[in-house]
């Protein structure tokens, strides 16, 4: 397997195997981790992109819906400056409690 | 541009310019739409995913965060069978309506 973890953090290049990746996402995101996928390139964006689609898959079976967000960043690679596309994978909605109740229904009361 | 609007399908190509494509995705979320992006090959889904990454930087600063849902697509290019990426953009949170009380009734009140 060419990704390797690092604290969450899973370097796809464009030689990575999108299924190996994929059971890596799967199996950290049914741990509860956040995933975080750097790639360099548009060979290893394009294998971290179908890893993402293809843990979908996998999680989607067992209830976990998944959303990514992909940002910049700056990164050296053998003291060359490159720009990495990382990946933060995060189950959805997991980021926001639900509280439903009082607001809804102070705004039905206005209206 | 090279991204062709179509009721919200964004197809982006290698040759696609990201910050013109992010322009795109942005003002679509800004007007409430789900934007969907379609690409074909390693070179457009690298281009789609810097536009969607440059377009969190235009929608950031005005209160709305967006995470993409990569998929498989299966479509037909000039009589052959080609495997597309799609993208579904979309805000944060978007399928839960985020109501707040107090906000929600003084801007009623003043109306």
């Amino acid at each position: 397997m060419d990704a390797k973890s690092e604290i969450g953090c899973l370097k796809v290049s464009s030689k990575s195997s999108p299924a190996s990746v994929a059971g890596a996402i799967a199996g950290m995101i049914k741990d509860g981790s956040t995933v975080e996928i750097q790639a360099v390139g548009a060979g290893a964006v394009n294998q971290a992109v179908k890893a993402i689609a293809i843990s979908r898959g996998f999680l989607s079976p067992v209830g976990i819906e998944i959303s990514c967000i992909p940002s910049f960043a700056d990164i050296v690679i053998d003291g060359e400056y490159r720009t990495a596309i990382r990946f933060a994978v995060e189950p959805k909605g997991s980021h926001i409690p639900v509280v439903e109740g009082s607001a809804a229904s102070q705004a039905t009361q206005t209206a």
